[in-house]
């Protein structure tokens, strides 16, 4: 039961603590408040860390990064994994330059991460899989990047995403592939952003002592209620600016009974 | 009548010279814009006490602060104290983390503010009245809040504001409760912060010389003017993402007659 | 042939690296989407050089400027002007404040400009034809504008671009007048800084040995492919929120006939 995940979401309203990037600050505020969560952001060295500990989870993009944000990135995370919150972690661009590349394996190694999520050039680039970016976007994925993605869930006990056309998702043992989304969605900046964001209100509402399985499964929910809302929005918009207004609206009004009715989850065989 | 200073304003087109936090950046540009005022931000300390004095107003918002936001904006408020330049000061998340109650001490002690604006959490914990701040949110709020802050309006000679469901502004002599805006106005990040940017411009025709009854009525019809356009926008929109479009079109297209007729303003007895 | 740019742009995504200012990154990033580039932004002096060689175009915007970005700006710029990738200069504010006044010349001087855009009260101040800016606004221009444009465009071998009512483009040969856009385009925040993003995708797809001539055809048609999109969105919206959400549709829309038919551009005699 997917939906139960959306249910929680609205009842508990989870504070997420949001480090992102200066290009979707605002969408990942208005995407949490729109599915009925609470979201902060806060990068100050000086509180990040006191922020981080009263969250429900904690989302750290490197859209924009330089020395300070990463400075911060590092306490806040410190901080949310002594207090068990659930750290998600989004490396956009890695694989663009060697800042990013850099960047991205000590935020991977000096954190434990609850969620990795990326497109799959990016997640491919970071695992060492392969795969090609061009800027922030994905131009190319290694294809055997399921088995990487499960092998590096397995070490790192943690969840792994790439999102694309499908999105994968795996937690080392069970892998989904989920086949809800648009293609307008790729056309508004900030989509993979936001679903991170997303990823830490439903991940936040599983708690800090959830087993590995419910974080998935918290993740599978967080990805196909903003798939289909991203579907629902394409219907009711005509491009990619009256697209995002209608995306906000999708999920703030998205229905139960509509996230079971179009939901489109394959359980993988391994 | 609220609605002259509405035609003040679109007749003037105030500077506002805005120092906000990073989510909403781009929405109090936007809604200075639709207001018929002219926002300008500026941040460097190379710059700011420069901006701010030829500024009809300066407007503080600690959302996304950090030491080098903090050192930019004490450096602008005095400026634009020494040019008699209103200043508006919103202490965003204020009581949700130690850093945030030194930085809105430090503010409120070392500027001449004009006005102060928060949600009603906000204004409670910063006055010491009481209060609890969740993220950047209001979880809850003191019974005695009114009388707090008219004492610290007489005290600090400024006008205060504590936002909500009904907003309170007092300028420690008159008080006014304020009934109109619509729910939907939570759903959409940054509509506190979007409405300090509109009270710089609102105090920023009344000129650098206004007697303080004269700050509190225009705060009043500020407030009014853009809870109105709230209540217009919920009507024409679908949900938050629709709502956030339809606020500006509506702040944009706001007759001085509509705000006549929907105004709902109490003064409150002492 | 105006549209067969847009065609070309369409076709060949051009990679524009954005260094741009804090209140208009989302637009931009979004403009760009919907016009079919790809959209990065950078700003890490670890890593703005890398961005900018492997980028078609980059795009300098100092609408909110300080130091670090000043400094990141010069090493993108000088790393584009080795690798030569097209750069496009905004001087957002120029004549405001005396370090904006600094920082422009700087940039101006130290790096090699393909294309230099304002507003005519931007330009004019910077090139010392005079002209008075409010804020980030022109307030006022010089009526010896278009010849200051063309010795400077000349002396520097770079495009110039005056934007306004009427848009003036020249190479220091050839020069232009355009005419389409509307007037609700000053209505939202970020559109003068969403073209100097377009300006960028135009030339980069022109490539990094074109002739002058070329890069200022390209220019003639970035110009004209928004401006038309704004007067399309125009008919579409009800006031300035609808018309952003309305620019990008009309964009991403944007019929390659329609560019044709509705052009209106006058080659002027010198």
């Amino acid at each position: 039961m997917i939906s139960k995940w959306l249910t929680k979401v609205r009842a508990e309203k989870p504070l997420v603590h949001n480090m992102t990037n200066l290009v979707v600050t605002n969408s990942v505020a208005n995407v949490l408040l729109a599915l009925g969560a609470s979201p902060v952001m806060a990068y100050a060295k000086q509180e990040v860390g006191d922020m981080a500990r009263i969250a429900s989870a904690l989302a750290l993009n490197m859209g924009t990064l330089d020395e300070t944000l990463v400075e911060g990135m590092l306490i806040a995370g410190k901080a949310a994994n002594e207090a068990g919150v659930p750290v998600v972690f989004d490396p956009v661009g890695v694989g663009a330059t060697p800042y990013r590349n850099e960047v991205a394996s000590v935020i991977t190694e000096q954190l434990k991460l609850t969620v990795l999520r990326g497109n799959a050039a990016e997640i491919g680039v970071l695992l060492g899989a392969g795969g090609e970016v061009k800027g922030v976007d994905a131009a190319s994925a290694s294809s055997n990047l399921p088995d990487v993605m499960r092998n590096f869930a397995r070490q790192h006990h943690c969840v792994v995403i790439a999102t694309g056309e499908t999105d994968y998702v795996t937690d080392g043992e069970s892998s989904w592939a989920l086949h809800n989304g648009h293609p307008r969605m790729t056309v508004v900046t900030g989509t993979g952003c936001m679903v991170t964001g997303v990823l830490g209100a439903f991940v936040g509402v599983a708690g800090p002592t959830a087993r590995l399985k419910t974080y998935a499964e918290a993740c599978v929910a967080a990805l196909t209620c903003f798939n289909i809302a991203g579907e629902l929005a394409a219907e009711l918009s005509a491009g990619p600016g009256s697209f995002q207004a209608a995306l906000f609206d999708s999920l703030f009004n998205l229905s139960e009974t509509t996230v079971e009715e179009k939901q489109k989850i394959s359980l993988m065989t391994e």
